[in-house]
């Protein structure tokens, strides 16, 4: 399983936004659903062994974290607006301490990012995508990789202690500041390479 | 200058379509949308020695060509429905024979795939993205290259006839089949690799 977390630091925690507004209304969602696309889509086909966490900081219910599961996904389409829509779904669920189903492949929780991280620690080992990690091509990918990214905001400090506390590499995409979901493109082009398909 | 054309084969040529579904009603204007994204957005920056012309086939008023235009773009927004914006802007300006300007670096004429790859034939070498290509790690890239990708859908027999008249090269991004956006952001990817930077 490849795993992706990505922190949206102002990204909504109830249903109130609008679909039509992603980008601006609705706390840089849209880097979220554009995420999500990548962690997915090939072409005519899901990548059915990834899973993606997205954190969700902004708000009056944070935190918020929304799981998008490869195994299970279903509905899914390539377009942010019904992503955007799938999300919504998920936050206008009642939520209370355990994780719960909002479609399928879709869960949501109450988890915090150290929360998350916590529960993650022991099925894989954390790799934090930032500017000055080694190149992505050079590096030994573990088993269960996790990456981890910010939004359009880098990590703050607080949330860089709460992954280095635990086993974490950190790796670079390529000589240019590229946006989350472009990098997710970068880490997964790499990843297929080394599965020796090419 | 480093220059992608990507060839929507039901893209609409009129301003006739909804901005809530640029998936479904709009010919997977969606995928188009997406590769602007890819062909300009760096990290709070943007490419401005890119440009991308999208060769729209689909509706009553097909064949016409947007061009976006790095050097002068303005109001470009990383989300796909401001994206479809600026498109539908275009699409509803009058066109005559000549190429005309609907917002800042975005352009509009009425060139079909054949007239636009003849038109650029003496400023650039096609390089045509295909999965049976040469792979792009290992491709020497020509000086001004222009990249050829299909939207969802392979390009026709008949239009690769239109490209191979010239001279061309056909490279893979990896082993799997990517979407137009993806592979565009594999192939920047590697040229930010060659320049150097890294």
């Amino acid at each position: 399983m490849i795993r992706f977390v990505v922190i949206g630091h102002r990204a909504p925690t109830t249903g109130e936004f609008r679909l039509d507004d992603i980008c601006g209304g609705a706390g840089r969602l849209d880097v979220l659903v554009r995420c999500i696309n990548s962690t997915f889509f090939l072409s005519h086909d899901l990548r059915k062994d990834s899973e993606i966490y997205l954190v969700m900081q902004g708000g009056d219910d944070a935190p918020k974290t929304v799981r998008f599961y490869g195994p299970e996904l279903r509905y899914l389409n390539p377009d942010e607006r019904s992503t955007a829509a799938l999300i919504r779904n998920a936050l206008i669920k009642k939520v209370s301490t355990l994780e719960c189903m909002s479609s399928p492949g879709v869960y949501i929780s109450r988890m915090s990012l150290g929360e998350l991280v916590n529960n993650l620690a022991s099925r894989c080992e954390f790799v934090y995508l930032k500017e000055d990690g080694v190149d992505v091509r050079g590096y030994v990918f573990p088993e269960n990789p996790c990456f981890i990214l910010g939004d359009d905001k880098d990590l703050t400090e607080e949330e860089e202690n709460k992954i280095s506390s635990h086993l974490c590499s950190k790796i670079s995409v390529g000589p240019l500041s590229l946006h989350a979901d472009h990098c997710i493109i970068v880490v997964l082009n790499e990843m297929d390479r080394r599965c020796g398909l090419h």
